[in-house]
């Protein structure tokens, strides 16, 4: 196995420890990973103009990946687009033009998962590694089950028993090892660790190895290129295990470390949780680091159902850091979000971005946008993997050869 | 209204009538109309050069459109990828870097039925057309919706009642009103026909208006950039209403005419339909310009449950000038090839692209491909809008803290 080009070792998040990132490594002393790159060189031999030729996926930052497209187990991981947002950003008062959604519900398997696994998975074939194993919420088991089917590699996946049905199916079309477990995320993960010495698996679980969270740093490159590297002033996530915040943070630093960023500026973080699960909100609120499991996590985007995240002290690091905030909005009215985005913009949101528009909708009432500043709001996932949030009764005609138009004419009304 | 740039009219496909594109139309006598464009010109004005600074969007084709990007109504119409398929090749005796699938399911709303959506709902806008309806086989009315509601323009959907479930669940999230019809895709045509009159609605079928065609259009101008200019040899493709086989073949032709082929040569189409609805198979098996509707449609590929297309005699004369076939595979057997993909490509196949495997196989069986052709496989959707098909039943572990860690072991061996 190759060293990697520009990845110089890996590093305790929490106390500095370097480890070599030659050795497949989960955590240091059960807190996660930092891959660190050899910046200054990569800054000699990695330019803006190079990007021009390269493809529209996530491998064409490579100089900032610990793997190659060519060595990479890929699905073809396209760059996911900024749609604008004119209206939704009328309705809450925001400039028309400065508001929108990056979908990443068009990447392989319908998630921004995708990232991710495919980082993990490339990684762990390269450390010839034969047997994973994942707890999920629903979206990252679909994604490892996918990519471990592409790299041929047998994939276990525990999920609570309430995860969205399509997750559950696709898990079980790609043959991945599927159970489904009566309790949380926090007790499949439970399973996959002592799955680890009893069976040889190995951990994917959020942040307990070091390469989800490269793969889920291209969200911050990509949205950093796409903004003409001049970043958002707001960028609202919805967080369960916060791979994704703590991602982007990373790639922001990097890139102003490369010297790319057109501002010393970075934009505020905004962590969004719903209130049937908000650990994050809570431990901001209180000023602490570390966050306390939540108590009887409930919320129907199973994306946010995480009651302990490991990276906690990152992704509070990282909000911090940025001068923003964590947010959790009202659990009742995620579908009502839903319906408003797909009515004014078309645009169907996975149920836990959704809750970031509700964010939009608090931070609007506690004056903490201004109208002309730029707002990115993430759609992580496909709307229709939630069947069950949804459910919905449509009209019926029994007799297609007996329409009532009247009663037609007056719905449309 | 402008007249668009090279837009010179629309013509009947049947007998060559011209209409005058400033206007909107639907069909002539019951049948068809191309766009046609003043191709001349198109050759002095567009270069190939010129998309490398366009975006990477189906837009990116300006000049052999109708409409331009900054007038159309979009969502950000990515293109799809090439996902490369080595060991399905292999499966099936083809050269390991000769087959491909172009995985339409990176669209929005999660099918190639946006492509055709966005075109026909930008000329609707600028007609000021403030109704349309349209009869579904599922995902034209998801993507109907998903549109209109970006345009803000009143939607109609007719679905069978049997239509995939998430399908009818993101036509009402977008708004749309959306009805279940006790009966096939023909009895919602037939309602919207009626329509037109009583409530006025512009009525959307597929090729009963002509600009549909022209955004299934673009999957043939991306194919053929993506492979430069070197078409494939052969190009499989799952076939209801057919726009995209046609809308493909169109683009080829136009290609052609512009200069832009590398080689005389076109691709074989090969449009793949269910034994339990194969109008254009008979047709195509009896030499007929035209299909006799199916009699009793039944396919859980929904997407090909189409007993008449209109545009039967564009499809059936694009096949026979290609050199290409039409093959229908065993309805029993869908599921199974799409478990084949899933597992030897970590690729999820809709139902009516998992088709197209069975395709593969009988090519092969009938000694009709060569190991080095290279061969394009379209996946139209994302499986996960298909919960029906996919249903199965997921082994349960009812207390977390005592797994049964031998029968985990003997279920992965």
């Amino acid at each position: 196995m190759n060293q990697p080009t520009f990845v110089i070792h890996l590093e305790s998040a929490l106390d500095g420890t370097r480890l070599d990132a030659n050795l497949p490594h989960t955590m240091h002393r059960e807190r996660p990973l930092w891959v660190r790159y050899d910046l200054a060189a990569v800054r000699r031999a990695f330019r803006k103009e190079m990007l021009r030729h390269r493809p529209h996926t996530m491998w064409r930052y490579a100089e900032l990946l610990p793997v190659a497209m060519a060595e990479a187990v890929s699905l073809a991981e396209n760059m996911t687009p900024l749609v604008p947002c004119p209206r939704l950003a009328t309705h809450f008062g925001l400039a028309a033009d400065c508001l929108w959604i990056k979908d990443e519900s068009r990447l392989p398997t319908g998630s921004f998962k995708a990232r991710g696994l495919a980082m993990a998975v490339s990684m762990a074939r390269r450390f010839g590694i034969r047997r994973l194993a994942i707890p999920t919420a629903g979206n990252a088991g679909g994604a490892l089950a996918a990519y471990a089917a592409r790299a041929g590699i047998e994939a276990f996946v525990f999920m609570p028993a309430d995860t969205p049905l399509v997750n559950q199916l696709e898990c079980k079309l790609w043959g991945a090892r599927t159970y489904l477990v009566d309790g949380l995320i926090t007790d499949c993960a439970r399973i996959v660790r002592e799955g680890r010495e009893r069976l040889g698996w190995f951990d994917l679980s959020t942040l307990k190895e070091p390469y989800r969270l490269e793969g889920k740093k291209t969200m911050g490159l990509e949205l950093a290129e796409q903004c003409g590297w001049r970043l958002p002033e707001l960028i609202l996530y919805p967080t369960g295990g916060g791979t994704g915040l703590v991602g982007m943070w990373k790639a922001f630093e990097e890139l102003a470390e490369l010297g790319w960023l057109e501002e010393e500026r970075r934009p505020r973080l905004v962590a969004v949780q719903s209130d049937g699960c908000a650990p994050l909100v809570r431990a901001f609120e209180a000023g602490e680091r570390f966050a306390r499991p939540w108590e009887n996590a409930s919320t129907a985007a199973s994306g946010l159902r995480v009651p302990a995240a490991v990276g906690d002290f990152m992704i509070l690091d990282a909000i911090r850091a940025s001068g923003g905030t964590a947010i959790a909005v009202r659990e009742a009215r995620l579908t009502e979000w839903m319906r408003l985005v797909a009515r004014l913009e078309g645009i169907s949101l996975c149920p836990e971005a959704a809750a970031c528009v509700g964010a939009l909708e608090i931070l609007g009432a506690r004056g903490m946008t201004r109208p002309s500043e730029r707002v990115v709001l993430f759609n992580t996932g496909a709307a229709q993997k939630y069947v069950e949030v949804l459910a919905a009764e449509l009209p019926r005609i029994a007799d297609p050869s007996r329409v009532d138009w009247d009663q037609l004419e007056a719905a449309a009304a």
